[in-house]
């Protein structure tokens, strides 16, 4: 018997989903749910409907789990708490100062509908945070620090797009690699922002835009870029089709500690990801996330949960017996 | 309330947990079991009493878990199902091929006694076997490398020192640069054991003893060293200790797989562990897995477990709250 899911939102994060859902023979795209028109949206998956999102609660019967593939900003915090009264639900929330919120709100609806909420589950927070737990389990004398890039952020290249004149960005994120190697080193320099990461700024702009304004404020920009050397690149829409249409990202998560009675043995433990596209990535940590849920929920489980409450063996499709056989 | 932990065994490893339980605030170090005359232990610890093993079964009241720090080749497969029918225990058995088999013995065992078993955790199997479970589950199309070291592996040291004329020995494992960088690039290789590491011996002999037999014999000796490119260095006694008194480790778990319709975006997942110390790396994973042990035990958990059955917040002191806020 399959897991049975149904997608939220067909965007980036809902098509790399789907994607992914292909790639598993145990789970089934059963309905992907749109706010917009239905009629304009066209799937991958052949014989897969597509509904207006008021139809959702007519069909929580059918479906397993519910992938809620909207955006952390406005989506999901009204989205993941409204439908874990009906659904089993997965999202990828990852506002992280705002986890605790969420979590309190998804917890309560879950748990008053029998149905299990898991949030935040992507690579980061996800697969970044299960790095982060383990090596703070088993170091808990250390440093944790996280590089992101070489990727695209979409929230930077968002906020260079709302500059006047520009018609596109895109923003890189890029760890230095000098930084970087002194952490694996076990050295834990204190790093600032600036020493960390790099900022590589696309930016097209309309006909006679004033270039040197537009460079000045994304500089200055306060939070996004003012603590940053950054680097702005004036392209044109050509070149931003044909050399930035990808959506790469990863990063690393390192941890050093010590252990020995005077701390004398230094350990590093490394996590690191390289993605060619992290919306694929990210659908297929949702997907194997979707198995995990729908086999807590049969066990009885119920309330908001991260993946951090989630066996690891319950996220893969193969048995126990399978897995320490061949994984262990 | 603390976790109380009693080790049995005092070697290496056994002094390794110590070292890692007084690290952390909420386990106590107990008792130490030992084989060998206990007045002839000296615990670092202060006020741990050491007792023979066969004391064991009256203190199982004072005791929340038994670490068994003994070896995987005759040690564990006789110990962990014997004291799992009297303890919450944890092992670090490590001969992959014998895990069903011991899972087995101690879960038969684990169960009648209404306690928990938990095998086979350390770094590999244990880190390594989560980083490969969480990477297969996320990306289910894709190849798993692991490479070992640069460490020292006390299996083929211990072998070469069985050789005729050979009164100590170190073998390091080493990672072959050219071929980590293909399997970090995704380039899907496939490597021989040759192709993947080198092994480099340190060798002290006796007096008079034939060099060029006991390079010959190291280098031919079936599976330990045939199938790789050996290198031996003859060094005297006091290099030995000087040079290579410790016991370093490391390696890293490598998945590249690929996601889209058409498998069009490659990605790659990497573990990374750079160990000062073996020992006391692999207890400290034995002290946190303790932790959880039991957590599972108090929560009515009973039967074998590994690593891979643990929700990753049972390995850390911090609560569910805390880790959501700080760490997801």
């Amino acid at each position: 018997m399959k897991t049975r899911i149904a997608i939220l939102g067909y965007g980036n994060l809902g098509r790399g989903a789907e994607a992914a859902i292909a790639r598993n023979d145990d789970l089934e795209l059963v309905a992907v749910f749109t706010r917009r028109d239905p009629s304009a949206l066209k799937l991958r998956t052949p014989g897969v409907p597509v509904y207006s999102v008021e139809k959702a609660p007519e069909l929580r019967d059918a479906i397993d789990v519910l992938l809620l593939c909207g955006g952390s900003a406005t989506d999901l915090p009204v989205q993941t708490p409204e439908y874990a009264a009906m659904f089993n639900v997965v999202d990828s929330f990852d506002t992280h100062a705002k986890i605790p919120d969420h979590f309190a709100a998804v917890d309560a609806a879950a748990r008053a509908a029998g149905k299990v909420g898991l949030i935040s589950c992507g690579w980061d927070p996800g697969m970044f945070s299960l790095a982060r737990v383990y090596a703070g389990a088993v170091l808990p004398q250390g440093k944790d620090e996280t590089f992101w890039g070489r990727g695209v952020s979409q929230g930077h290249s968002d906020a260079i797009r709302r500059i006047e004149g520009v018609l596109d960005a895109r923003q890189y994120t890029v760890p230095i690699p000098a930084a970087l190697e002194a952490v694996r080193r076990g050295e834990q320099p204190e790093l600032t922002a600036r020493q960390k990461h790099l900022r590589e700024c696309y930016v097209v702009t309309a006909d006679g835009a004033d270039k040197a304004r537009i460079e000045r404020e994304i500089k200055t920009m306060p939070y996004y870029f003012d603590e940053y050397d950054t680097t702005v690149t004036f392209i044109s829409a050509e070149e931003m089709a044909r050399d930035h249409a990808g959506l790469p990202h990863g990063g690393s998560v390192l941890r050093s500690g010590v252990t020995g009675w005077e701390g004398e043995h230094k350990h590093t433990i490394e996590f690191s990801l390289k993605l060619d596209s992290n919306p694929e990535f990210t659908g297929s940590v949702l997907a194997a996330c979707a198995r995990a849920v729908h086999r807590m929920y049969r066990e009885g489980m119920t309330g908001c949960k991260t993946i951090l409450d989630i066996p690891p063996a319950y996220l893969s499709p193969r048995t126990g017996e399978d897995l320490r056989a061949h994984l262990l």
